[in-house]
């Protein structure tokens, strides 16, 4: 990664460039963001939730971003916007532009000749490409990618190092992929006959949006017969698995290690918590958010929250009470027959 | 992947090679297989359920696979087999054959002078192969693979790009090891001295048997003194864990992101859920299906079927009720007391 | 990896490396570690468990490592020291050292002109090392690893085939990571913005102790803005979830499939069980044991064992109990409501 260069800005120049209204002025220029609790005078923070403004007042940073709301909690230079917190992302990201790559094809790296690198393209150590593999423009592909045949990278995506795209799987523009992950490894299909499994070819693909990131060590089967989608906007955490012709739509937000079992359809704006998982062939509501380690095990057509949790206890409390919950139905069978025995 | 001829096959084709009766044929040779539903006048589909005779109708395709008790649900050129479905899987793979690589060491890959390559085995690019490793006939190594020392890749089995085999262990003919599996890290054996962990030596294998699948990320560790075993047939979907000194049965299918702690020993043709998890140290006889996301904690000896899902509700639902299950043994006590005291 | 010798060694050898005191000694010398079960007379075993005694009257052990309490429960050659398992691993490392790698560059890797690598080093073929990336004395980087700029490895650590580390990311002395680790991947962290996710630069690392053994395939993000901390002995299995900003103290071993969710901190002496998964932002106290597949989803300030485990059952059973903890809250209405009747 070539070295960043330290940005400097003053609150005008932050407007000009994002928005928002700038009360004062910082003497200084800026050079990057921090937590109310850590920034220092050359810092930016923000006042996400009116219950911290008690920490303003105590907090060293040079300016804020508050919402309209708290336009007069402060008197510190400030930016009034109506989402700070996503104003502070923007402002965090000029000061952390992401990384710029030398265009090009490291010596080390093998191209099969039918593929199409663009010359903006910057391809890393030892990665190697398929045949009819299309790379687009200002695509990375990081050390020890491999980048299957017919497969396509979309203009400005970025693979980090070690990723693996298997052949004919279809990655959108700006995309982020980290390291470890593999899209489109066959499919879990198998047909059984007289005990043993037949293996069902897996012969769809992975079709991937724009604007997705996904994290490291995540895996996304290609279809059987058609492909798995991941719509725009998605962001996958780590160590998801994503199941053979699943579709996730745009927006929708997933957790670390969770799994969606094959051709689950999960919609728009969802926010999945970590470690759930969705079993196979039902739909998720656009809107609906999953809690952690919860399994939706059928169709949920009303957006809401959904939880399936154990509570957790001291061990010796939790020896008292789980067992009990072999006995549920009795339970509930007396209390019927204790309720009936009073009419 | 070089690429692949489209075959071209007529009922009789088929039955020629993979047994069945065929009733009727198709005007125009069959190019493919495809859902009763999204098939095509030149693609062949199957029956498997009575209860989709209705769709079959409707259907498009050209010829469809059924069992006995169906062969006169429909007038359209038929295969009549005892098992539909695993037949289809069969036709599947005729229409669409493995890739056949070419044989050859890659340039850029490194193979040690003392390990043996056979002369019909395709190894791709960035592969390093260690002393004394054997690699069988017409196997496949893809890009950026690693096999240890004295490792074995018994004939016909594929290695995916990116996959690592840590040195001696052995895999079995015609696997398939998907982008990312680890196959014999060390196991997870510590012993505590004075509040730190000494790490016990990982000094036995892995032994994988012959037509195993690995999925994409998964990890199987090798023993700490005698092999951990992965028997014939095996399927294992992706970021599986299976701890050291394991043993999994024949034929076993076990679903994606299921964790298989030390020494647990499953039995042949068991099917395990997604995100299952089996302690360690316990026994699961032949033929068990654990449910999703169940957590086995004791060993097992009736074949049946195991379960311990939480079920999910609606958040606010779940808020009110399961609270309650932290007071099951005084509920308990509760009732039994009323029941005394009727008596 | 090079091949080992075996060592042979008599329980006087022992004692003198390792301390505690011999009684007795072997004829011939002693060429390795089993347990009670399999030993032959050229092996050692070991009781840590007195209720075993009774196996080592059958075993064929040369010698056992027993505690003093056991002294005299056998006549066999004998060491005798408070932790004979401890001192039992301490043996089996003497007589399965750690690979020693030749030192160099192995010709097929890149080193950037300003990373700065120790003659000592080993590094193996296919590996990618950044700029002002730092490997110290005695560090084996195994083939196909990425090391990111600016990174630290620290004396003597080893990473196995296919390891990712991050830019700017630090590990400490004497560390194990296993293949297909990912170490300072970005944190999953988002402003939401009119339904769409704006990314929040992930500028922290990660820092990670000494004598840190890290899991194959496990993922550790680097944090938003200060670093993701791993003491100090550590002990991480396969698979595992660590999010941004996570702190886990000093000699805490976590099992395999754990997640641990953004700014969570973990105390020293922790144990964590497989599958277990710890919210973010809440805080656990030293020297707590988590159960197996335990959702941890607030502080704990008081050292115990903690647990939410749903226990299996036959289906049919879960099937007619599970559905009540739906009515939970009803239910204990409905007993209150007797209770108060009856006064």
């Amino acid at each position: 990664m070539p070295s960043l260069f330290v940005a400097q800005m003053k609150l005008h120049d932050l407007v000009q460039k994002l928005g928002g209204e700038a009360v004062g002025e910082v003497a200084l220029p800026l050079a990057g963001v921090a937590t109310i609790e850590a920034a220092q005078p050359d810092q930016i923070t923000f006042l996400a939730n009116p219950k911290y403004r008690g920490k303003l007042a105590q907090s060293r940073a040079g300016a804020v971003i508050v919402a309209p709301g708290d336009r007069d909690a402060t008197t510190a230079p400030r930016i009034v916007t109506v989402n700070p917190y996503a104003y502070f992302a923007r402002v965090a990201q000029l000061f952390n532009p992401a990384p710029v790559y030398p265009p090009g094809v490291h010596a080390s790296s093998v191209i099969h000749r039918d593929a199409e690198v663009a010359p903006s393209a910057s391809i890393a150590e030892f990665v190697s490409i398929g045949a009819r593999a299309v790379i687009g423009a200002a695509v990375r592909i990081g050390p020890g990618c491999h980048v299957g045949d017919g497969a396509v990278i979309g203009t400005g995506t970025r693979l980090e190092a070690r990723v693996t795209v298997y052949h004919d799987c279809r990655i959108g523009a700006n995309c982020i992929v980290h390291s470890g992950a593999v899209i489109g490894a066959d499919g879990f299909g198998f047909a059984q006959d007289e005990g043993a499994w037949v293996k069902i070819p897996q012969t769809g693909g992975v079709t991937i949006g724009d604007d997705v990131e996904i994290g490291a060590n995540t895996t996304i089967d290609r279809g059987a017969l058609d492909d798995t989608v991941i719509g725009n906007g998605v962001k996958l955490d780590n160590q998801i698995q994503i199941g053979h012709n699943v579709v996730v739509g745009d927006h929708t937000v997933i957790a670390g290690c969770v799994g969606v079992a094959g051709s689950a359809r999960i919609g728009k704006h969802c926010q999945i918590g970590g470690a759930a998982r969705i079993l196979g062939h039902l739909e998720i509501a656009d809107g609906c958010q999953i809690s952690v380690m919860t399994l939706i095990s059928k169709s949920i057509s009303v957006p809401g929250t959904y939880t399936s949790v154990m509570p957790f206890m001291v061990h010796a409390e939790w020896l008292r009470n789980a067992a009990h919950i072999r006995h549920l139905a009795r339970m509930a069978d007396q209390l019927d027959h204790i309720g009936k025995q009073k009419k």
